[in-house]
């Protein structure tokens, strides 16, 4: 039988099982949001890695001129990087033709954790109809929706995106593991106050407490964007593509 | 302000953080659920452990014509143990002045787990009214209801088990995490239908499946038992006894 399941936590992978399954990744404050913000924003290459020495060792085979780094260290900037960690500081004008090498204390770890999967695909809740639509077009029998959570704890909003991107698929013929099976019935009871739920929740009160409230706006956006960032070798491109 | 969590994976525990707090380990399918009966039959001495030597180590300071052995590891039996996980295996007349030493796969290591806690209890669905009695009873700033989950993932009779907990409780002033306020909600929508949570998850059906409703419907039991086991010295007593 095929099997869907939502990790909890990025924490919960066994590395070992992920050959041939079909992984989504979950960072949804901020690093899968402004992932595919990126890639959606026409930079050249845009590469996830997990720590500030991959991004160095990136950086080391591309064209200096044309890289900017971004991120985020325990939700402080990075010294000597060019950008933070939130969407709206990589505008089209921004990275158009750049490469983009994106590091951040949750997201992009669980992303270099789910690397023995088959195919990686980011997930968010900005794309999470499209994500659903494309994964119901893959012949595969295993599928991972992994939330990244942050420093091994549970966070809601990455739960969040995985259960509105369960909510957008047909789950019969699937087995579903305790985490999926609890996603859907909190996308039931939740799915169309998506705001009242991040709100309440730590992350999301940080940016209404702090009147960030472009970005948590931006965040909850669900279907907002129809592109699906696969991570093949490293870089982003269009799944499927 | 005065802290209340909930951890979905015994995982999420950060050893460094317990200090001074109030843990609650749960594992409803079967280690604490078990463990709170061993007390309740009248065991002279109750010693969860966390691996087969410390059961060996344990064993080597008690009288070993009263010791019992039970447990069980990856779901098998333990050779050479008296016997298995069930509650239905440790009556009053089998545990009566014996002392018995208690290892398990997930929940005696979750216990061990929050050993750095000021004070380390025990949870169940049978106790959860009284487990949230004492809580409110006591001076504490800082509670975590352990979710001990199955090899490092969640499972959603641990859940539930910290949902009816908080449930019972006055959560008025306590600053929640993600886990908690997800708790709450589960409970809100499901604390009336115990058994039909069970029954859909992973564990539940297998002892539905394998007609094994005798133990199904014991570890059910929400509000069975008053007792409130506190680990003290790697040894159960009643919490404030």
């Amino acid at each position: 039988m095929k099997k869907l399941r939502v990790l909890l936590t990025r924490e919960e992978i066994v590395p070992d099982r992920l050959p041939g399954a079909t992984a989504v990744v979950l960072d949804v404050f901020m690093a899968t949001t402004t992932l595919l913000t990126i890639l959606q924003n026409g930079a050249r290459g845009v590469y996830p890695v997990a720590s500030l020495e991959e991004a160095d060792e990136v950086a080391a085979k591309l064209d200096d001129e044309e890289v900017l780094r971004g991120g985020e260290q325990d939700a402080a900037r990075i010294e000597g990087y060019d950008h933070g960690p939130f969407p709206g500081e990589y505008a089209p004008e921004v990275v158009g033709g750049k490469d983009v090498i994106f590091v951040t204390t949750n997201g992009t770890r669980a992303i270099a954790d789910a690397a023995p999967a088959e195919r990686v695909l980011l997930g968010s809740l900005r794309n999470a109809p499209a994500v659903a639509r494309y994964l119901e077009g893959l012949e595969t029998d295993s599928i991972y929706l992994v939330c990244a959570g942050s420093a091994g704890r549970f966070t809601v909003e990455d739960f969040l995106g995985a259960a509105v991107i369960l909510s957008y698929m047909n789950v019969e013929g699937w087995r579903l593991n305790d985490g999926a099976r609890l996603a859907l019935d909190f996308a039931d009871r939740h799915k169309d106050d998506v705001s009242g739920v991040l709100e309440q929740n730590r992350a999301g009160r940080w940016f209404v407490e702090n009147d960030r409230m472009e970005v948590f706006d931006f965040v909850a956006d669900v279907g907002a964007s129809d592109l699906v960032p696969e991570v093949v070798d490293g870089k982003l491109r269009p799944a499927g593509g």
